[in-house]
C-alpha cells in the first residue's frame, strides 16, 4: 500500500492491535480507522494518529458558556447547528486531531499557509529524502489544463499528456540521481564512495523538485480543520490538495457526524449574498414583474456570479446591456 | 468540596465511573485523576476533563522531523531534554489538555492574556452568576502586602487583616444582593416579583466585583501550558494565579513526567545571563584575583540581580561604589 | 472632554502639532484625526495612535500573490471587492492600526476574547485605578432590559431606571472608597496615614466592580479588526461594546474607504443562506406556484430566521403547520 | 542590481522620491533605506516597504501598563533593557514592519514555519515563475558535517565544488526549459505555439527545484521578528536563511537601536544555564578546591555544552572518567 515498507506496515499493525481502557470520551468512528493510512494521490497518504473530543465535547463546551441560563430541552444536534449557523466558533475548538501525512512539497506549501496548527515535518537538513515523486495521472493533466487555462488552446491529447508525465518523471529521476551522487550516499543514508566527500544534505537537496514527497505530523483543532476543508475541499482549490482534503473530510464525518452535517449545510453548501444581491433577490421574490438589475448596483462580474449561484433568477430579471 | 452541588458531584462521579477501550496512547497519571476537581483558593478548582498525548508523543513528533537521519539509539528522556534545552518547541505542541476551572474574574483577566488557547466561559450576559466571591486568607493579606509594598508601612496586624476581609466580604455581599434585586430573580434565575420589571443580566452585573468566581473550559497545548507555568508558577506572579498554576503543575507532572523534569531543569530552575554577566562570570572563574565589575558594563540594577542569582560572585569581585 | 486631565489634553495637543516627512504611504483620513480621542459611553474614548498602510497596500499585497499573471487593467476598487467577496484574507492583514482605549472592565473582557491582537493594559497590580465607573443612561437601561429579557415583565419605568442608576453609582462609590482606605493611599498613589499599613494594590482591587474603567493600547491588523467589527458592531452584541465598535468603524471608513465599502456590502449587509434555505429560495423563484417548505428540511427555527431575512418569501410559501 | 528589471528599479526610485508629512512617529534610520533592496545571496533581496513605531513606541506601550504607578525618572533605554531582561514581550509587539523578499523556495519553507506573521506570496498557480535559481558560491559548498548532523563540515576541493555548482545549474536549467515547454509559454506568460495545448501552470511547476526564487511580502511585529532573528541569525541555522536574517538584523538596528542593543545583550549573546549547571558554576565560584562535576547530575553532553560556553570552568573541575 502506497509504498510503505514492511516494517512500517508492521509498526502500524502493532499500534492498531493495542488497546487500553480510558475514562475519556471516545469516537467509535475514529477508533475504527485509527493509525490506518488512507491512500491519496499516487504515493501519498493521510492517517489519524490521535484525537480528542467528539460531537458531545462541542455541546459541553457551549453549555459552560451558557451555563444555567439555558433550561429548555434542546437537542444536541440542534445546538450544534445553531452554533454553526451563527459562527460561534469556540466550542468547535475544543476538539483536536493529529494526522500523519505524506504529500508532495508543492501541496505542503499550500497546506502550511494555514497558520493555526502544529507541524512537525521530516527534515531534509538531517535526513536523506525518499525517492518518491508525484506523478500526475494523464487524464488529470488534461482536465486540469482545460479548466485552469480557461479554454486557451485545444484540449490535450492523450499522447501529449503521456509525454508530460514522462518528462516530469525523467526530470525527477535525474535530479534525484544527482542528489544521491552529490550526497555520496544511498537512499538509506549509507556512504557510497569513501574517498569522495559528500555535499551537506541541506545543500544537496536544492535541486529536488517541489513534486517530491515529504512527511509531517499535523495537529489542529476542529474549527481550524473545518476552515481548512472549506478552502481546500473546494472546486477552486488545486486538485492535488483537494484530494487530501476530501480524504480528511471523510475522517471528520466519522469523528463528529453532527458537526460535519452542520458544516455541510451552513458552510460548504451555503450561499453568501452581498447586500446588493440580497436586495435584488428580495425584489424578484416580491414582485410579479421582471426586475431591472441595473438599479441594484452590482458589477457585471457580481451579477454573473449571482446568476451562477441562483440560476432561477435569470427568468425574473430584465436581460439587457 | 469547594461548594459543588450534590448534582455536580454526582455527574463527576458518573463520568469517572465510565470506561471505554481506546487505541490511543493513555497517560496512567491523568486517567487516575480525570474529572476530579482539585481545590484551589477558598472556592475555586481545576480539573482535567480531557487530554491527548504523553511523553512518547513528543519523542514521536520529534522523530518525524529527524526521520531516518537519526539512527543512534538514544533514550527518549535524553531526546526530550535535548529538545527542551534547545527550545525545539513544535514536538511539545503535539500534546493537548482541556481543563475546567473555577476562578475569580481578576485571576481570569491575567490568565486570558495567554492568547494561544481555546476558552469557553460561563456567560454573565445569559446566566445569573453564582454567589461565590474570593475571600483572601488574613495571613495572606499581610504577607502579600508586605512583599508587594516593599516595606512601606509596618507589617499588617491580624486585626487589620481581619477588618480587610470583613470589608471585602460586606462589599461583595451588598453588591450581590443589589444584583439580584436589579435582576428581580433569585440565584437560580427564577423571577421574584412578577409585577416589577428586571434589569437585563448583561447590565445588572456591572457592579459585581472582580473577586466574583466565574467558570471556564481552557484547552491548550503542552508548550503553551509550560509557558503559562513559567510565568504564573513564578514568585513574581500574583499569589492567587500562582495557586492555580501550582495545582496545574502537579497535573503536568502526572501527565508527562519526563517533559516536566526537563522543564524544571532547563526553564524553571535555569538561569539566563546577559552577555555582560557571562563575561564577568567567566573572568571571575578564570582569575585568582578579584575582578572589578566596573569594566563589564552592567548597570547597578543588573549587577544586583546577578549577585542575587549567583551570590558566590560577591567574594570574587571588588566591592566598590 | 471625557474626564481627561489638562496635562493629558496638552500632551495630545503637542503630539498633534508635530509633523515629520515620511516616505511611507499616508492615509489623509487618519492623519486628520490622529491622537484625537473620540468619546464613547459616559467616560470612555478611543483614539488612533498609529497606523500602517491604506487601501493601496491591500492591492499591492494581492498583486504580489498574483504577480505577472494579472495583466488586465483592473480597478483597485474592483480588486478589493473581489478579495472581500472571496474571503482572500491575507492582503487585508497588511494594514495595521494601534488604538488607545478607555473602557469598562466588563467591555474589555469581551474585547480581549479576540486573540489575534497585541494588548498593553494599565496594571491594577502596580498602579492605583482611577475613580471612573460606567454609569448607564437610564433610557438605555430600559431599552436593553426590554430587548434582552425578551418581554419578561413590563417595560421599565423612568423612576425604576433612575433607581438602578443610583444603586450602581452608590455601590461603585462605596467600593472605591473602601479600596482607597485599604490601600491607605489617595487617588494619586500618595500615602494617607503613615502609621497604618496598606493592603497590596493587587489585592485591594478585588472588590472593585467590573464597571470600572481601565485603559489599554490595542494593535491589530485590518482583517482581524473587520472580524471584530462584524461581531461587535452587530445588533446581537452588547450595547456597550457596540458603542466602541461603532466609533472604530468610523475610523476604519476614514482610513481605508474602499475596504470599508466592500466590508459593508460583502460582510455586514450580506446574507448567508444554508444549503436548504438556498434550495427553498431557488424553488420559490423558479415556480409560479406557492412552495411547501416542508420538503426542504429546515427546522422551525431555521425557517423563521430565513423569513426574517427574506420576508418576501412569506407570500411564496404555503403556510401551514 | 540583483536581476531587477529596469522598470522595477524605476518604480522603486519613484517610491523613494515621494514624501508626505505625517503626524506619526518616524524612524530616521528606516526612512533612509525605505524601499531600497538590500542584496542577499546571488539573486535575492530584502527591502523594507513599510513600518510602524520606533524605540519610543515600546516605552510608551509599557508605560500604559505601568501607568501612574511608575513615578521614578527612568531612562527609556533602562526600561527597554528591563523589559527585554524579564521577557515582557507585549510592548515589543507594538512595532510592526513589512518586508518584500526574494528568496529560494527551500529558504521560504524554513521561514514560513514562523506562524505569527502575514504573508502574501507570488503564486505559481496563476503566474509564470521567473528563471532565477539559487546557485551557491563554490567556496560555500561544504561537505556534510560529521559532528553536527544538521550542519556543514569542511569546504570541498575547488574542482569538486565547481562540479556540484555545474550540476545544480544544469538540472535547474533543464527543468525550467521543460517547464516552459509544458506551459507552451515564454517567461512573460505569452503563448508560444498556438496549435499545441499547454499544461496548467499549477501542474507544470511541479518539476521546478526548491532552489528556484520566489517573492513575498512579510509583515511581522517586532517581538516575533526578534524571535525569528534569534533562531535564524544563529550559527545553527542554515547558511542561506542566515544570510537573510543577517540582512534583516541590520535593518532592525537602524529602526530600533535601543531594542536591538538589548536584544544582543539579553538574547543573542546571553547564556542560559540549567539548574544543574548553575549549581556547578556556583560551587566552582564559591570554592578554592576543584569541584567534581559528578555530583551535579549533568549528562556527558550537557557538561560538554557547558564547557563550550564557559571554558574557564575546565580548570575548576576535576577532570575524570
Amino acid at each position: 500500500m502506497q509504498n510503505l515498507t514492511e516494517s512500517q506496515m508492521r509498526e502500524i499493525a502493532e499500534s492498531r492491535a493495542a488497546s487500553s481502557p480510558t475514562r475519556r470520551p471516545i469516537s467509535e468512528g475514529l477508533e475504527a480507522i485509527l493509525f490506518e493510512p488512507s491512500p491519496v494521490l499516487d504515493k501519498g497518504f493521510v492517517r489519524v494518529v490521535d484525537y480528542m473530543g467528539d460531537d458531545n465535547a462541542v455541546v459541553q463546551g457551549a453549555r459552560v458558556s451558557y451555563g444555567r441560563g439555558t433550561r429548555a430541552v434542546q437537542s444536541d444536534r440542534g445546538l450544534i447547528r445553531y452554533l454553526m449557523r451563527h459562527r460561534h466558533t469556540t466550542p468547535f475548538e475544543l476538539c483536536e486531531i493529529k494526522l500523519h501525512v505524506r504529500a508532495p512539497i508543492f501541496v505542503t506549501r499550500q497546506w502550511f499557509r494555514h497558520r493555526t496548527a502544529s507541524i512537525n515535518e521530516y527534515s531534509a537538513r538531517y535526513s536523506v529524502l525518499e525517492r518518491e515523486f508525484y506523478s500526475p495521472d494523464p487524464a488529470g493533466i488534461a482536465a486540469q489544463s482545460a479548466s485552469n487555462r480557461q479554454g486557451r488552446g485545444e484540449a490535450m491529447a492523450p499522447e501529449d499528456a503521456a509525454r508530460v508525465v514522462a518528462m516530469l518523471r525523467d526530470d525527477a529521476a535525474r535530479c534525484y540521481d544527482n542528489y544521491l551522487w552529490m550526497l555520496n550516499e544511498d537512499e538509506t543514508g549509507a556512504p557510497v564512495d569513501p574517498e569522495r566527500p559528500g555535499v551537506a544534505r541541506e545543500l544537496a537537496r536544492i535541486n529536488l523538485p517541489v513534486g517530491i514527497y515529504t512527511q509531517f505530523y499535523w495537529k489542529v483543532n476542529l474549527w481550524n480543520l473545518l476552515r481548512f476543508l472549506s478552502l481546500r475541499a473546494d472546486p477552486h482549490a488545486q486538485y492535488e490538495i483537494r484530494a487530501f482534503a476530501d480524504a480528511i473530510a471523510g475522517m471528520v464525518r466519522a469523528w463528529v457526524p453532527a458537526v460535519y452535517e452542520a458544516f455541510g449545510d451552513y458552510v460548504q453548501n451555503a450561499t453568501t449574498l452581498s447586500g446588493q444581491a440580497t436586495a435584488l433577490l428580495r425584489a424578484a421574490l416580491g414582485s410579479a414583474e421582471k426586475i431591472d438589475p441595473a438599479g441594484f448596483n452590482l458589477s457585471g462580474r457580481e451579477l454573473r456570479e449571482l446568476l451562477d449561484t441562483v440560476p432561477e433568477l435569470r427568468n425574473r430579471i430584465v436581460s439587457g446591456g
